[in-house]
């Protein structure tokens, strides 16, 4: 068919009525079934011959040639050619965003997929939250013996609920009073959070959401102050600080191994793909400082208090994306002077291993040092001590993110007891909007040029 | 006798006097010959007993109890146990400043020495300026075959210039005039380099000075004016960035192997006895960015050109001294937009190793890392290259100290060379005059909590 986004529209409008096969509400289609729809309904059907163009027809053999060549290169499968990275990351897509005068917002976008995939591939763009996270976060919860029992999964798609075999409905607020839960655990994309928040508030019902927060700081805070308003306990599922080594590391420090400490450095830098894996991230004005930033931020804040002052460097390295991929913060800190946090997606280093972090802590009796595969060296006048601390193993963690999906069970468990002792957890949302704001206080110093005095920044 | 420092003035008065025994212009005494003058001169001698006092008897004893225990606990000789850390360093020495009308000033300190030494020990207290540089500075010119012949030697204390086998003279106006030298190499400590670089200036002589410059910004500002106005070549002898190492880091930024830089560290962290060998620098109010600062600033400038801010933070870490020895400064600079130096002389790290100075680039190509023993590794998307730099080894220099004692043949090199070509030195005066902006810019960021912008505080 000629206009596929034609047909979307028709999906949305038609799906539930008569005729329209229930197909509103899936959120993928393809094949010869949506053509066939879409010639019921009078769309216009074209040949096959309307979408050739010699421009691509040449791009094609382009990279067929290629291909040839990188087995020539001896390129591995997963390392991407110069030619790829000029060709492919740049194309974009060609999309559509309107807003109505009720604030109701419709986006639409279409592609021809890209040159020399498999025929019927289906790409990213017309999935709307892929469910990632959810997976592994319900995971979290039914790894935790004594925690609480999932009385039900809402999900705008309803099928994506319905494949986590546990009650679902149409209707959230049908979910909420028919299950009766003691919390709602927001695991939505982050435009979705401030609904769910809100919703809970309105209820008087616990809630976790994740990180972030929401999508501006202002939003954030106003979200923390409505739940103090009302009462309502609010927590936020910041896990990267519970990881079993960042853990380990903040035991040491509180068990003043190292004495006081005076300088530290948190890093996250590596040159793991992070773009091919979810290219919409390529497409954030901001990217590193809202996405891993925040953990890194939060990580800190964990070690060492809270933050008087920062100053933010920020790079833009991959030419390809459009927000930044390196930043370094340097920070005065409650507890350690001077502590550096490095994040990174542009870089290659000798020792990089996405997804860990590493932390040098320097205090007046010796140093901390995490490094790869959760080893932690202990040096002090007696000299250095090291032992690796390896995170509980789930059958359902993907073994390339064991120690951050470790964390997930982690995270639940505080949350969970806090929530149980009727206590703030540790990452209440007034916390964590603490971290929120030095992932945008961040910007605004890399921005402007200058140091941001976080007493003043918070109390705008 | 009763008043060392009554002998050390009588010293000075008689000492060319006739029946002075020609002892004026000797800059140690001990022992039974400097009692007797005492004595021949009218001074008050009194029995050894009258140096009793109960206390300093204690500490002998607890010192000997202390020495057996520390064999109990197999401390190593060079290891420092709590109670020489707590008995020692801070007990300082007896001493008085008088500057009269003329600006002359005249310094005592007396010393009763140090408990449980062996007898007859000479301490510090006495030695002004130790020469320490001068040694290698002259075997760094004698190591240079196509360098210049050192034409005299010119001390305050006769005996230690004619400790060189060198021409010398009691004057060092007639010295010059007598040698006729291209040049004047100042290794005086820092209070003498003003004097010694005015009066080259007057006689329109080259000029090479020891690093630092002055004792301030000003100062060292007003003698690189002052050589300008009189068309003098002036140089200074900061060797830090002359190591093979160092230079090895930037020969790989020149050739673009890591493409451009984003990021980077320079780090000179260690838990080196510093204070222990060198116990002046302990009571110096100004110690790390002074000290190894002006090298490591000196450093960054070569790899990566001028900065346009600064960020520094600073502490004080051993309590037994007067000045910082913790230094973090974040900087902007021309070829690469985040640098943080991390300095310290309080940190026990796991890979430390003193007096290496360790370096990672983060480019857009991959990464640069110095590590110990100058192994350099260079990652780029084709895996991690290492190899080792090995700094020419020389006889006089001490193995200890022998990447940075070659770095002083390499300097004076690269000084003559620009001589003889009529051109400014790489670290010529003016240039000079950039890295001493960057230590006191970093003073005055610490100090004040500012971030410094370097354009308006060298217009200033």
């Amino acid at each position: 068919m000629k206009n596929p986004i034609r047909l979307a529209k028709e999906l949305l409008l038609r799906g539930e009525e008569d005729g329209g096969e229930g197909s509103g509400d899936h959120c993928q289609y393809s094949g010869a079934y949506a053509e066939w729809l879409a010639a019921q309904w009078g769309l216009e059907i074209v040949d096959p011959e309307y979408f050739f163009t010699q421009r691509k027809w040449d791009e094609h053999k382009r990279g067929l040639a290629e291909e040839k060549s990188r087995e020539e290169q001896g390129l591995k499968v997963d390392e991407v050619s110069e030619w790829e990275k000029e060709t492919y990351i740049p194309l974009g897509t060609c999309g559509a965003v309107v807003i109505d005068s009720f604030g109701t917002i419709c986006v639409a976008t279409s592609t021809g997929g890209l040159t020399n995939k498999v025929p019927g591939r289906i790409g990213d763009t017309p999935t709307m939250g892929a469910g990632f996270w959810a997976r592994y976060q319900l995971a979290g919860w039914r790894s935790f013996p004594e925690g609480p029992e999932c009385v039900g999964v809402f999900d705008q798609h309803a099928e994506k609920a319905a494949a986590f075999g546990l009650p679902t409905a149409y209707d959230i607020e049908a979910l909420l009073r028919e299950g009766a839960p003691d919390f709602l655990d927001v695991v939505t994309s982050v435009e979705g959070h401030a609904f769910a928040v809100r919703m809970a508030i309105a209820k008087g019902l616990p809630v976790i959401c994740q990180k972030p927060l929401a999508e501006s700081y202002e939003e954030s805070r106003a979200l923390v102050r409505e739940a103090e308003a009302a009462g309502v306990w609010f927590a936020v599922h910041e896990n990267w600080r519970y990881q079993a080594a960042i853990r380990a590391v903040g035991d040491l420090l509180a068990q003043g191994v190292v004495g006081t400490p005076f300088r530290a450095r948190i890093q996250f830098s590596c040159s793991f793909p992070v773009f091919e894996n979810q290219p919409f991230l390529a497409t954030l004005d901001r990217f590193i400082l809202t996405d891993i930033g925040s953990h890194i931020l939060d990580a800190a804040r964990y070690l060492f208090g809270e933050v008087d002052s920062l100053l933010c460097r920020m790079s833009r390295v991959n030419p390809t994306i459009e927000g930044e991929d390196v930043a370094t913060v340097m920070m005065g800190m409650e507890r350690c002077p001077s502590v550096v946090c490095e994040m990174s997606y542009a870089s290659r280093l000798m020792d990089e291993n996405f997804p860990e972090t590493y932390i040098t802590v320097e205090g007046s009796e010796g140093s901390i040092e995490l490094r790869k595969d959760g080893w932690i060296h202990l040096t002090t006048a007696s000299g250095t001590a090291s032992h690796q601390v390896v995170p509980p193993s789930y059958k359902w963690a993907d073994p390339a993110y064991a120690a951050v999906h470790a964390s997930i069970v982690a995270c639940n468990a505080a949350l969970y007891t806090a929530l149980q002792n009727g206590e703030p957890a540790e990452t209440s949302a007034a916390d964590n909007l603490k971290t929120v704001a030095l992932v945008w206080a961040s910007y605004e110093s890399a921005e402007t040029g200058r140091l941001i005095d976080m007493k003043e920044y918070q109390s705008r």
